[in-house]
């Protein structure tokens, strides 16, 4: 048996995919669209709060292309809080112009591969907390897709010896830092929660930086050899501003 | 040909998740809400009776993310009681306000890698009938997947030696025996039932335990090689007070 | 080139699966669901008729778990008769009722590998014809899977010599021998007619006995090495007592 | 790099495979349905014109089991043809009662691996011609299957020298030649065209020997080292007797 | 780590498939089809505006076979304006008629394989721009495809040495440069925006060129030992006088 990694989790992470039933949304009045609107700006309005009062952030994107017209991510404390937010989004009059097309459970995550030896506790340390509950950046675009480490005849992640995942991991991260102020990356481990080991949640103002930082991660070695790729889901922001225009018809 | 695995197998399983069409369900009036919410808290009724009088048992969970809404495992003597129970929920009101999204056929199951050599008829040891006909422990969470041993070229588990795989299966046992207390496991067979050859249901208070689980035996031998996973399914408890609030508009 | 399996072909066979539209049968009134059985009883006494006359034979199962309601297996001597009987039933009130969700087209199958050498006509040979030709036995399970034979890298089950095969074989159907009286097993073929190489159904009047034959056959090289498995389907008894309680609202 | 097999094309080819809607075919009355039957009849006629002035050819066949109903498989000189009949039925009443369940474009294609050497215009040939631009035979029944050549590993069909090549296709050829005037087939080339890269078309008085061909095939290396399989069709006769019974209620 | 290559991007590209729902469509009068087509008229109009302005590029094909009816391909400078185009057309009332069925994002993408060593900026050589904010050709048939390069075991292209790669695009690129004037190829990269890692999109006057370079193609190393393919979508030229008569019923 190889040692296994250890990991720190932080946030609960809900990623729910939505396609708009346009036919549906343009057949009622603009008054009526408001009123929908509104109370989705409210429920909105209470994510803000609790983001405000750091007990968990979110993010609204847009998303290019036939895979979802839209995506919510949600970071809260526990897994019954995420289900709430589903259930009152489930509930709510918006959603029945929806149909959901994906989503992703999983909890943000940060491994031991690049930690140092500290007999400190990590959880009290304010740098690991910053990124364990993290507020999500109001950047741009957002790019998010899930992924596995491969187990495959020569190609076994989980049969390598700690020490050399350590060091694959560690050039692999060589690269994302040299996107660093580019690209902001989120980490969500999901093992035991969905059908993929990790989901990856990128941020950046450029969307390009998206595809030059996938890419060239995937020459090293981890990726090359280890990596196995879900679905890519790209997006733009829906601020407040953007979502009147976004649902206007 | 290797020496095939004996199991003592014991109720039989039924795993069936549902959506519900939130639309539909908000369409009607909040008494006939609360009509059939009687009706379905009637049917759990008889299944609580059954759990009493140890014929069965049955548990109820919402699931996060859009796969499905909520889970219901019912565990009883014949395969004949469980498509009763699955064909009275399809009669039933509230099943017309959901969509069936999956659901696994398999039944309580031991394997004899971990027995020691016995003249005792197991089936009459209180130890492992308890384990065989087991009451679902009604804890916070639940975690869901099928899985398979893999049969792919030099990773074949069914060609292995029995002494073999009694020996990685021994290791992989004493993984599962660090979590005890924390993490309650039910194995279920489902060869010649189901797609996959086994289900793995998952029982903790505390949902973080299910992630450190699996990931911990990932890099155990018996999953790095010779592992293939379904889709994961991760819940809360439904119980009688959250049945209420769960399905409210 | 190795030599090809020769086969010995009997009658032509349709699995023929479908879920219940719950709500639209719970939509109408029991009269009109009473006509509608007499119908689809009516049609099952013609089945019955073909079966008495020995000119083809047909069996009724209910299906566990959300793959199906209900199978409807047939066999007849020509592929026009398995269309037609299809047809009938799409065209048959009951069927307005039901959503196809799998079928498998496929052709009873002996083949060569058990057979010792004759000349005589096996096509005349009693105990064979009641092999291509068999009435299904009115067992209390069943249990339906299609399966491939490997042809992957080392694990090429037609690119094996004919000798070996045969051997392999013979030690497999070692296995199935030892389950005499317990599980009936009927082998289809269904290369050129369908997605997978062969249909297997099996009839037992003790469920379990399907998971123990199908996991106990999985540890020989034949299924270990060489099978490939497609989706598992198991039920009960659908006679004609049950068809009423079956489709009672 | 490999020399590339060399092809001789002729006309293009759509194989669409519908599903009725029997129920919605069923609410209507007789005179409607013949009203729409007649349409139907009148573009098959149109149909029947260009193959009678050999400039083109069609087939329609009846599907066994639930991928498909019918199948209209056509043929003519330019893809921009086969998008006008394509679109011609969708815009049929007939086509308000079908469901598109599958379809398949390719060219017919001859490969120049079992040519010998010539000075000749095999577009000249009028041997060549019959085999490009054919009269589809109205056999009893027909086969129809998508497939790739392998490349996988060591089994990569596009690495082999073009000698070996030309040699495992002809004795790959001399099965197929033993089932002249049992099976007639027509190989059409879909690279760049769909999503495997052949069509495989069979035609037989006889069903069974679709099985008996393509098994026997299946021990031939090319097809047990280098064959992958799509999904088989199955059916019967279309012809215009037939067509009034199949769709009468 | 093997060293990554380099691309150019250029514009952003949208490829949306669309199925129409003819009977829905065909239920509309005359008068409203026209009004409708006048509206998808408007919209291309705009888009044939930016296109002499040079601020991006489109096409329109009709799509042979089921899969989809007819797409859009929309190059832009931002993400942003593709999914406001998007979004425009899911607003307008033809849209209403259809159905998605596949969609793709990606961006223009040069690579560094074939590229010489120079001191000048490649994005303001007007050769270099031209390729990468094309004016789509308005060829009578269009190819689509997505791909990526193998990670498989001995077959894994990301794990070559550039040098490796590099002689093999070449040669790669030998073969293209032979339909030079047959057929225009303009790749689109997806690493970090969709499930694959290019986008190929062919046009061509001649339908069966797209054939004929894409299986040579895959006798080449390249495609032979490294190509994994996705669907494949062949259309015709939907141009302003086609679009009349594809949706006249």
């Amino acid at each position: 048996m190889s040692e296994a990694a250890v990991t720190l989790d932080g946030w609960y992470c809900l990623h729910d995919f939505r396609t708009m039933n346009w036919p549906a949304w343009k057949s009622i009045s603009n008054e009526e669209r408001n009123q929908i609107l509104d109370e989705f700006n409210s429920m909105i309005g209470l994510w803000q709060e609790t983001e405000a009062s750091e007990n968990g952030s979110h993010a609204l994107y847009s998303i290019v292309g036939q895979k979802a017209d839209f995506m919510m991510m949600i970071l809260r404390p526990t897994m019954e809080e995420l289900n709430e937010i589903e259930n009152a989004f489930n509930k709510s009059k918006l959603a029945e112009f929806t149909i959901p097309t994906y989503s992703y459970v999983s909890v943000v995550e940060l491994s031991n591969y690049m930690a140092g030896e500290s007999d400190e506790d990590p959880y009290q340390n304010p740098h690991v907390r910053s990124r364990l509950y993290p507020t999500l950046p109001k950047s741009n675009h957002v790019c998010f897709y899930p992924m596995d480490k491969r187990r495959e005849g020569n190609d076994n992640w989980y049969m390598l010896p700690m020490e050399d995942r350590r060091s694959l991991m560690r050039s692999h991260g060589m690269i994302g830092r040299t996107y660093a102020g580019k690209v902001k990356q989120i980490i969500t481990g999901s093992v035991g929660f969905d059908d993929w080991e990790w989901g990856v949640t990128l941020f950046a103002d450029d969307v390009l930086q998206f595809k030059k930082l996938v890419y060239e991660m995937r020459f090293d070695e981890v990726s090359a050899r280890y990596g196995e790729f879900g679905s890519f889901y790209v997006g733009n922001l829906l601020d407040t501003d953007h979502v009147a225009s976004y649902f206007q018809i």
